[in-house]
């Protein structure tokens, strides 16, 4: 068990929302635009669009599964918890992570209801164009490892979990339809992959909806 | 201080995002469109359009001081923490918060680094015209006694902590001039009106705006 007090790190696991940001062919483009000034109204405000998967998010169940929980749906519990990551950064780009790559990484650290995030090292190529389709992916059967695991949330450093241009979605599916909710586009997973932090991600209470942006941060407490 | 573990429960304190959501006239008007579904392309995606402040959302200081911290800017230590509500729900709509009301409701209860959430009782209004321009507000006094308290982050379940029209924005001047972000919009703050809880707020990361939504919670602890 952690304890939270005064003596507190927080550290972002967020990537910063701008307009166009980076984002896969097809899916909504994101914009960040002025919408008032201090100058002209006293206030400024800023108008923005963004897909309900654009930017660090989290999938609800029904991104996969049809009438499966909305993101507003999904008990908050499952959204703030302790966490390790699991370190595959080994992998190279189009390699897939198999359940025997997830064991081997995870070395009996994953207790029941653990947050479980992939570091694939994904997070240091955001942004070019020739990794939009080639990263290393999670297998089926790795994500019905992780259901066996008992995890509550499984998190990535990347666009998605799932091998570029899978329609049938098998990892999404096999964790979705367990009702195990996935986050999405995590940075800085390097700088806690050797501790066991609390992590949350609560998602935007977008009602109804299939998934949603959120602020993912590790929360690091200090000895006293 | 508060212990973590897996004996917790997690409310919401946000508002439900919804097309069209209720909002101050001559704001961004909120809108959530589906953009795939599961049928078409084999899942569901969402777009959707906010202003930096609506729904449950964080004002940055940049929201009124020119120059000041954007969203992105404010460290996230602000938007975690031990947390009380004070009790300002017998005040009628357009009637003003001064630093002597609360006083009376803080009862010496506060302590430095504490967030600081208003109930106001007028989250139960919600959607309902004629209370867009009459609310309890807080005066300049009343944010510079929050200030004073050596608070963190102060927090309102309504859309505004200013009286409705005003472009000065004194009581946000006060308060954001002193690096104390606002989260406004709450709701359920009745419901931990009577104990020390941990609230979180951590909004959305968008680069260099003003305010940004959030999933607002409150984190309580069970006894073991």
């Amino acid at each position: 068990m952690l304890k939270i007090g005064e003596k507190m790190k927080i550290l972002d696991l967020s990537r910063p929302i701008t307009d166009g940001m980076y984002h896969f062919s097809g899916d909504p483009v994101p914009q960040v635009k002025i919408f008032s000034t201090i100058e002209e109204k006293g206030w400024a405000l800023t108008e923005f669009t963004l897909g309900s998967h654009s930017g660090t998010h989290v999938d609800a169940p029904c991104h996969k599964v049809k009438g499966a929980s909305t993101i507003d749906e999904v008990p908050l519990e499952k959204f703030f918890g302790e966490t390790i990551v699991l370190d595959l950064s080994y992998k190279k780009p189009d390699e897939s992570i198999t359940a025997k790559d997830l064991e081997k990484a995870a070395n009996d650290r994953i207790r029941p209801s653990d947050i479980v995030l992939i570091l694939t090292g994904m997070a240091s190529h955001w942004g070019k164009e020739e990794y939009l389709t080639k990263y290393p992916y999670l297998t089926e059967d790795a994500a019905k490892w992780l259901v066996n695991s008992k995890v509550k949330l499984v998190g990535i450093d990347w666009l998605t979990v799932e091998k570029f241009g899978s329609k049938e979605g098998l990892a999404h599916l096999a964790l979705l339809e367990n009702g195990i909710p996935i986050v999405e586009n995590l940075v800085n997973l390097e700088k806690i992959k050797d501790e066991r932090v609390l992590f949350a991600c609560f998602p935007l209470r977008l009602a109804g909806v299939d998934g949603a942006p959120t602020r993912a941060v590790a929360i690091k407490t200090k000895k006293r």
